[in-house]
This record gives structure tokens, sequence and C-alpha cells, in this order.
């Protein structure tokens, strides 16, 4: 299609000095009298096939090419996000395990990617599946669009790059598990269930959304309000549910199969402080998933289009709405401008705007963002009294924010909420949506987590937990020789 | 315009089963029955609807959807420049108040995002205003291209994504301001000032020169030394004055107010180096605001054609000469190749090419560069010496280094500078904006400023100086539990 | 050849008020009057220009236009690295030379810049040169294509995005060196080695093989099994060899004429651990190196084609496969799932497909990512016991690793692999491609390296190393003040 590979390609191969080297060596042998006509033939059939090439060259094929550098593009910033989580996790916990969370943070992606690449992908856009799983083009063996359940999206746009997009995606629910179970995970169990979560939960649920699965087939009619029918599925643009969701509820079963950390409840059961150990780390994180979701939100749209710019200022106000109002909330609900809220609210607006960044206002956009901001200084506080121990705060900003931002939609959508005029059909499709898609991941996860439980345990013993996780999993400390002697 | 979009808007809409919500729930009602023409007519009508719109893909169509992509990449390079300012400020400054710069660094973007949103962009490009000050448009209400004054810019560049381009220069000019105010000011004043700053103070002066205001309506006629007669204005391609001299007023305006920290002048009125905490941060701040510059000077173009990549080249000599040169300076002034002085010879390179970086030579870019790392480090060393306490260098970065580099514009432009044979005419120019901008600044942050002071007093009260902001403002610290029990 | 931008420029000459500032000043002078025609004619004469212009916007130009906005985003990730090695190294090494590792990573990029500029460009890629080394265009100062030896690379990409692609290269190959040398090389030895290495030793390689020289003029005929006939010649798609390898041969060389650093080995010879200070640090940067790996790899197509997500997506299975198998190896092989590992595992899978990227099966790719990771556990262990002392192990993963890739592509490669079929020849051409290249690279690299040993001398006293080079060097420590009094 691109005259430019070919002409590369061809350089390669210009032989100027030929040298016959099976089966015996000679220098200036008689082969290089004959390879020069050979190489001229060569590089005629060359030229013609590159002028056969050139002629097609459409504007569509060059939006085409566009299309594929902006998918991988956000791809990449989407992978930039691990980078993101790790900081950010590593920063809210304590200095004792911060080699195991970074250990944890860093090889996830790698288990995703092969997971995903294994099967993943298979499972959640296979072409020969049903409506729950999708089968066929594992390994990604297949580069026939047909193999994979692509038809609707984009023409043009090479599977590589759809899969380099979805397997980030993965990679972020995978992620966002290794906050909540941070500190007293075993190091081998979240490995694995790494590979089951991005192998296997996670892809059968987003099939079911974005595979042309159970949730995109059921399809529900109703009237708006000035009587107008109008035919709505669950819509879930970017993943609030499919991706944070998901990973969200996947961490809320490990921490609560995990239980608290020895010292966040005191005897009488009032939580305790436990802060992270390194701020500038956690705000570096936040700042990096604010850029990353430059990538995810406006790269799902899969193709550079006029709704790329618009889902960015949706994704960038909800962000900023979401910070300002979580700083204001914990200023006036704890006393203080909490970093850690503030960073947890910038957040909470990205999360909360993931589904509907393509299809609200830019104001309801600020008000999404904002009550999501507002959400998660509640939420991590109502988590803490209900003894479930999350670090972090994945749980908060994740499952309860990915949550509202879901049910958003059906509340703030253009053309479908309820509250733009359109009836309660949408909001009610999206809260079939969040239940589904949840119901399975917890049931499927409490399986993941207790098969782990039973069989080689999750939680590391007692001593390890108080001397810290570095040592005991990973034989090293992370500020080594820190303290100068 | 774009084909993918519809296809990916009829999937949602395809509906397999259908469900009749409203008033009443029953499956396979005979709304099912109604609905399958319905759906024909509908996948009909958007056939054809996508082959009317797929018609007119031109060359042109594509071009702008490049351009578009390019200059929303861009945005998210400056965007992750905050990400940079961080790290470089809270290296800099004393871990006692690490939280507190963390905190201001990352906020500062989500207020300038939402007043930028609300007034700003408006008062900087609405067409509705006057030379002084741009209006119409506000809340980003329009997505009319008329609504402001845009009219010189590339056509089919959507409103959203030049809108998110400036937003992020709002928030650059605001970032500017926090290293200089470091470790005394109290947070909430910072909040205020920075949204009177990216609402109001900055992008009036932008409208000036960017939003066919004052500047770029007053047009100069002069003579060349060869006689020939040139027009000119006031020019600052990317800005070095429009935004970092602004944000370098501003900050200059603040740290004057403030005054210096506890501890900076001995009693004889010596000044005492404070030393940053986290020199990593900072070198990660320097190289990342590096990468940032790279959507800041090529970004400015707006459109993705040839002038781009010889932007970047220019951009890229300058950082390098700025650092090479500030290292030698220090070398030779101090004794030592200080760190921190290579890390503000890198921005101060930055810094000076961004008004010239389109229309020098390479040549030249290094000249300028160069130039700005001898200066700033002597302005470091100067400021230290009349009791302006700046714990960054930002002043010295952005306000004298801003300077230079619009003067430099009048000295070594192609084909208007004074010291490329063009005579004198630019460079005045130059000035009269420099002193035009810098004057209203001034008066303006001074306003702000002073009322803020006489309100809610402006600076912490001495014994949380002492102890840290972290703890003051926040209650909390950004290293906790870092020294293990 | 772009409407938008002289679009722009006409805005920037509109005249509304006119001053004659030459040879004096007047405010609404008689110019003002003669002004306004000649501004009509500037427009109507611009705006044939215009149309001139608009007239031949091909499709192929806006292909170009992608291409060049592709290869400059591919060129910012890889000049992101910068701070990934920065990161990865500082956080490897010990506090007490954090300063100085941090100086030389910033300020090597510095100087790569502006010596590739000078002389490295042109060396590598002039076209007035021989087979052994490019000669004209100096410092940038043709904007001509046939300058350079450009003929065979995609018509439309601009040299200054080229250059800045390259010299990126340039860069990545000095500060490869700066690890190895770490922690005892004075700070100026390392300034000079890099511009020696970057202006002189590296474009001379890269020539042989990029810039039409010695290994891209030698060819090969063979016969594959099947007895087809097929030419070959070295090939390294990304620079396995040419920038991987040869950093590494150069920071071998380096960090054998320093010797180990001082308390390395114990007296009966058995290699001391010396943890690194920040393994936060450390894995940052490990993940800012994978996600520039996405400008490396798939940036060398240096066109917006198919093949670029393609080369994506190898990469990104390398480098996963690297990261898990050297997770596991280290698990066997010391017991404990060591992070130093995992991170140089994963950036062995990296450095290990940059050669065979483009021309590999996903499922090879995995194969030799998941080999490479093996081999640098092993290979760090065995420098280790020979007396190498590398404290990063740059050896391990640039020189053994790249060395590893470049055979890779003679064993894998989909047309030309041993493994695939297709017989010896290509694995033969790797074989010599990398004893040409390496032999050289030793050879200068001593030569440079002795050079300085014997004039400026290349370590730091015994009492600054054991003191540390932060104090030494540049006069101050990276933690300043950390430990609250």
């Amino acid at each position: 299609m691109y005259k430019l590979k070919l002409k590369r390609a061809r350089r390669q191969k210009r032989p100027l000095l030929n040298l016959d080297w099976q089966p015996n060596f000679r220098w200036r042998s008689p082969a290089l009298v004959a390879c020069i006509p050979l190489a001229l033939i060569i590089v005629a059939v060359w030229g013609v096939a590159a002028q056969a090439q050139d002629t097609p060259l459409t504007p569509e094929a060059v939006q085409g090419a566009l299309n594929t550098i902006w998918v991988l593009v956000a791809a990449i910033l989407v992978i930039f996000m691990n980078a993101g989580f790790g900081m950010l996790e590593t920063g809210f916990c304590r200095q004792k395990n911060a080699v195991n969370i970074l250990s944890k943070n860093l090889i996830v992606f790698a288990l995703a990617t092969l997971a995903y690449w294994a099967i993943g992908f298979s499972f959640m856009f296979g072409a020969e599946g049903n409506s729950f799983i999708g089968l066929g083009g594992f390994f990604l063996s297949s580069e026939n669009p047909e193999t994979y359940n692509l038809a609707p999206f984009p023409e043009g746009l090479p599977i590589p790059v759809f899969f380099l997009f979805q397997a980030a995606f993965a990679g972020t629910a995978a992620t966002i598990v290794s906050g909540a179970v941070a500190e007293r995970i075993k190091f081998v169990d979240f490995l694995i269930f790494s590979l089951l979560l991005t192998g296997i939960s996670y892809p059968i649920t987003g099939h079911w959304v974005w595979g042309n699965g159970l949730l995109s087939n059921i399809a529900f009619l109703g009237k708006t309000v000035d009587g107008q029918e109008v035919t709505v599925a669950f819509k879930d643009f970017a993943g609030s549910t499919v991706v944070h969701a998901v990973g969200g509820w996947a961490a809320l079963m490990g921490a609560a199969f995990l239980g608290p950390r020895i010292g966040k409840y005191a005897a009488d059961g009032t939580p305790q402080a436990l802060p992270g150990h390194n701020m500038g780390f956690a705000m570096l994180g936040c700042l990096i998933l604010w850029v990353g979701w430059f990538g995810f939100n406006p790269g799902s749209q899969l193709a550079a289009d006029e709704a790329v710019p618009y889902i960015a200022v949706t994704t960038n106000l909800a962000a900023a709405a979401g910070g300002i109002a979580a700083t204001i909330t914990a200023w006036l609900a704890i006393g203080k401008p909490d970093l850690s809220m503030i960073i947890n609210g910038i957040l909470a607006g990205l999360v909360s705007i993931t589904a509907p960044c393509a299809s609200v206002s830019y104001f309801f956009a600020v008000v999404i963002g904002a009550i999501g901001g507002v959400i998660v200084v509640y939420s991590v506080l109502f988590l803490d009294r209900i003894k479930i121990d999350d670090p972090v705060g994945a749980t908060s900003v994740h499952l309860v924010c990915g949550t509202w931002g879901t049910l958003a939609l059906g509340l703030f959508d253009k053309e479908l909420g309820l509250l733009t005029g359109h009836g309660v059909t949408q909001l009610i499709a999206q809260i079939i949506g969040i239940l589904t898609v949840g119901g399975f991941t917890v049931l499927l996860s409490s399986i993941f987590w207790l098969a782990l439980k039973q069989t080689l345990g999750i939680r590391v013993p007692e001593e390890e937990e108080l001397k810290g996780l570095d040592i005991g999993e990973h034989g090293m400390e992370a500020y080594s020789g820190f303290l100068k002697e």
C-alpha cells in the first residue's frame, strides 16, 4: 500500500559486491556476474510493483494510516499508565513494601501482554465464539479482520494496533488490583491472579460489551419523555465498567479475602492511618495517569476524527473538576486539603468520565467529574469503616467511580440521558450492564482468589508482613544504604 | 466527515433483541416486530448518509485530521510538563515543604483548566471583544470558529483541540509562579492567584499578541539596511513573553511581596544556600520539560507541516547549548558543574528559543540557547544578591530568559533580525511588546497579590514555615515512615 | 505546500496601524496611507500564492506529512529514554553518587545533540564520503536530501526530522556508557568520551550499516535449503548492534580500563553486592524505556505504514517475555524474584528484538525476548565473576543482548533465517557485521579511553570515591537535608 517501505526494502537488497557463501566462499565469484542481470530484474520488478502500489494511494488509505498511528500513540499512552500506577501505588504504601509493589506493577503488564496475546484477545473478540465468549485466532494467529469480531470497527485499522490498544487496557484492569491487595499478598499469587484476570475474566465481560457479545446484543426499546421511541443498549465508551469497575471488583474481592493489614485497625476497631512513604512518587503517578488518559479515552474512538479532541476536552474537564471537588470536600470533611485526596479526586474524575466522555456536554463533564471527586472522598472513609483495607483507594477510585460514571452516561447522555430529557431506558440499560458485568466478575474472581487461598495461600506470614515484603519476597530493599553510614 | 465514526455508532444501535421498557416491561413484545422495519430503515438511511459523507474525503480533510491529531499530541506533551514542573520544583525545595509543592503543582492545572474554560479562553480569543480583551463564547459554549478570533488559524482545526492546547499553555504560566513563591505561601492564596492569573491576566496579555489584540494590531513600518521597507509587529511564536515572561513577572511579584524565606539571608545579608532535597526529582522534571517542549514549540505551528520538524530541531539545539553553556559557566563561576545549574541551563535554552524557534537558523538557535544558559547562571546569582528569594530560579529561567528570547528574535530572525541585516524595526517592536505585556502583568499581579495580602494574608505563620508547610497546610508528610523504626 | 502556514503568516503582517520607525518615529505618518495599497497587494499576492500551493495537496503529500509527524513523535519518545536511563542508572547506584549520575545522564544528550549536529550526522550519512565514512553537510548545513545519503529513504521525509531521530539514537549509544562507568569516572572524562563517541565512533560504524557504507555495500549470495538463491547483507533494523552493542562495547572498555569500584571485590576476589539506592527510580526508568522503545523500534520504519503496529507488537511481546523469563530465571538461580533482574529482563527483551523486530513472527519475538531475559541474568553473574564491574548491568543488557538480537535475526527472520529454513547465509552476514562493528568500536573506544587515561586520568581519587562523587565532582548532595534535623 505504501511506496516508502518498498523503497527501503530495496536498499537492503541492492548488491554491490556479492559473495557466494554456500557451499563455498569465493570473492569475486562468477556468481557476481550472474547476479547483475538478476539484480536489474529485481529492481525493475520492484519499480513496477511500487508503481502499481502507488496508484491507489487514496485519501482513504492515508486516513487509515493516520488512524493507525493515532491508535498506536494512544496505546503507548495507555501503556505509560503502568508507570503511573506503579508510582502512585508505591508512593501510597509503606517503604518496607516498596520493592514488592514496584515488582508487581512492572511484571503485571508483561503477564497481561502474554495472557491477552495467547487467549484473552480471542476470548474478547474472536469471531468463532458466541454471545458469552469469543473464540478463534488465538496467539494473534490471524491478520484477517474477519477472524475477530471487528466488523463494526474502522476499516483499515490493522489488527496489531487494535490488539496492542486492547492489551494495554487489559493490563490496566490487572494493575488496579495490585494496589488494593498491596502490603500483604504473596507475589506468586498476584502473578497467577493477573494471568487469570487478563486471560479469562476480563476478556469474557469485555466480550459482552465490546465484542458483540451478550450486552451489545441485548437492545432495549424505550420511550423518551416526549413519546419518541429509542432503541438502546448498554453503553460504555472507554471502559468505566469494562475496565475500571472490573478491575475494582477484582480488587475488592482480593482485599476482602486477604483481610486488613496488621495494624490497620486498633483493638477497638478504629481504622488507623498507615500513611504512604513517598508523596512525590504518588503525585508523579497521578500526572502520568492523567496524561495516559488522553490515550485511554480519546483513543477509544479508534479513529482520528473530530470526536477525538472533543473527548480529550471532556476528559480534561472532568479530571480538573474531580480534583478540585475532592480538594474542597477533603478540606471540609477532614479539615485539610490532603494531597492523597487531591490525587484520588483527579483519578475519580477521570474514571467517572471514561464511559460518558464521548456523549455528554462539557458542562455535564464537569458535573460528572466533580461528583466523582466528592464520592471518592466519602467512599475511602466508608470502606475504611467497614474494614475493607484498600491501601491506595483503588476500590473507591475504580469501582465506585467507574460505576458512577457508567450511571452518569444514563443520566447525562446528550441523546439518551434521563436528565437531558430522554427517559429512563438508557439508565436501566446501564444498571443491567453494571450488575451483569459486576456479578460475573465478583463470581469469577472469588473463585480465583479462593482457589489460590486453598492451594498456595494468598497472604504472607505475619512475621514477613511486619518486617516488610521486600526482604521476604524479593530479598532486597528499595532504598538500600539511603542513610549514609 | 468520517465514515468510521458512523459505523461505530451504528453498531451500538443494532437491535437483536428488543425490550420495551417504558411504560411496562415485556419480553418479546409486539414492539419487537414493529422495530424490525424501523431498524432496517435506520440502517438504510445511515448507509446513504455514510455514503454521502464518504464522498468528500479529500486530501484536505485528511490533512485537517492530521493537524488535529498533531496539535492534540502536542497539547498532551504540554500537559505532561505539569509533571516536569512538579518534580523540578519539589526536588529543588526542602523536604518539609514537599507535599505543599506537589499539591500546588497538581491542583494548579485543574484550576487553570476550569478558569480558562469558563472565562480565560474567551478573554483571549473571543471575537466579540476589542483590542484590549476578547469576549463571547464563555464556557466553550460555541463550536463555531467565528465565535473566537480564529479566522487566521488553520481551517479544519477543531475548536476543542485548540482550546486544550491553549489551556495547557495557561496552566504553564500559572505553574511557573508556584516555584518562586514556594516554601512560604499559604495554599489558599496560591489557588486564588492561579485562578486570577489563568482566568484574567494571562488571557488579556495573550489576547494582545495571539488573539488579534493590541500588539498584533499595531504594526510597524521600517527600513532594512538595504533600504527595503518592511512591516512588522511584535512576534512571539510560542510564548517566550506571552507565557514564560508573564509567568515570570507574576512569580517575581509574588516572591517580592512574600519576602525571602526564613534563613535565606544571614544577619549580615549574605544569601545562604537552602539546597533542594531530591535531585533525582529535579533531573527527571528537567527531562520531562525538555520532552514537553517538543509539544510547546513545534505544536505552536498549529498544523502538521514541514515547519514542525525544523522547530523541533532548533528547540533541541538551544536546549543542548543552554545546558552546556550553563555547565561551563557554573564550572568557571562557582568552581563545580552544579547539577541545578545544568538543569536551569537546559530550561534557559528552551525558554530562550520559544519565541524565535520558527524563524532563526540552526546556528543562531545554538547561540540563543547558549547565551540563555550563561544568563541564567548570573541571573540566579544576581537575584540572590538583591534579596529576591526564588527557591527554584523560576524568575531567572522564565522571566529573564523569556525576555532574552523575545529580544533574540529581533536580533536573529532570518527575515527581520538586526544582526541578520534587516534593521532595528523588529527589535524595537519586540521591546515594545516586552514592556507592554510586562507592565500590565506587573500591574495586575501586584493588585492580585496586594488584595490577597490585605484580606487573607499571603504568608504562613513563622512557626509553620519553620516546621514545614506539609504539616501546617496539609496535615501530612511527604516521606512518612521513611526512616524505618 | 500547506495553505495553513501561509494564512498564519499573513496574520502577522496585516498592518492596521503603521509606524515609521526608521529614521524617525511618527504616529499616523504618511506611510500609513502608502501602506494600505501595499497591504492590499500583499494580501492579493498571497491569496494567489496560497491558491497555487493548495492545488497540489495530494494524498502523497498528506502521507508525507503523516510520516514526518510519526517520525517526530518517535524521536520524542526516544529522547524521553534519556529520562529512563537517568532514573534507571541513578536508582541502581549508591546515594553518594546520585548527583554525578544524574548530571552525566542529563548533559550527555546535550553533548550528543551538538556533536552529532556538528559532525556525527555527516560522518554517518554525508553523501560525499566513501564506504568507510560519510562526509559533507556538516552542521546540518543543507536541506537538500542529496547532501546526505538518504536516497533510499522515504520521499518527503524532511531532513530535520530524520536528523532529530538519528541524534536521539546517537544519544542513546552514549548514555549506555554512563551506567557501566558510574561511581568512579571523572565527570570531565565522561563528557569528552561522549563527544568522541557520538561525534566520531558511533557515526562511522553507523555509516557502515545505515549510511550505505561498508556493510550495506557488501552483499552475500547464498543458497537456501531448498536451493533458491538469495542475496543478503548485514541487517539491523533498529540497532541491536548499531546502537546497543556499540554503546555496550564502549561501556565494556570503559569499565575494563577503570577497573572495579572500591569494595566491589572482597580480599579473596568474591564479588560483593553494592545495591542500588532507589528502586522506585529504577522501575520508573524501566517503564520509561519500555515506552520509549515504541519510538525506537516502530519509528525506525521511518514511515507511517502498516509495518509500524506490527513492529510495536513484536517489541512489546519480546519485552514481556524477557521480563517474565528473567523473573523465573532469577527465582530459580538466585532464589528470589529480584526486582533488578525483572528490570534488566525487560530491557534485555527490548534490546534483543531491536534488530529483528520487523522481520520475525510474533511467536519468535516471544522466543527471542525470553532467551534475552535468560541470557541477561547469567551474563550479569558472569561479568561479576570475571571482575568487570558494571554497576547497572549495561554491558549485559546492551552488548550481550544486542549481539544476541542481531544473531536472532539470522536465526528467525521470516525470509532469511536459518531456523525458518532459509540457510545460514544471513546468519553469517550477521556474525560478520557483529565482528566488524564490534572490533572497530573496541579499537576506537580503547584509543579514546587510553588517551584520556594518559592525559587527564579517568578515575577519581580514592578518597573522593569513598566519600561519593557528588561532593567531589559537583559540590552538592542529592538528598540534602533529607533527614530532618
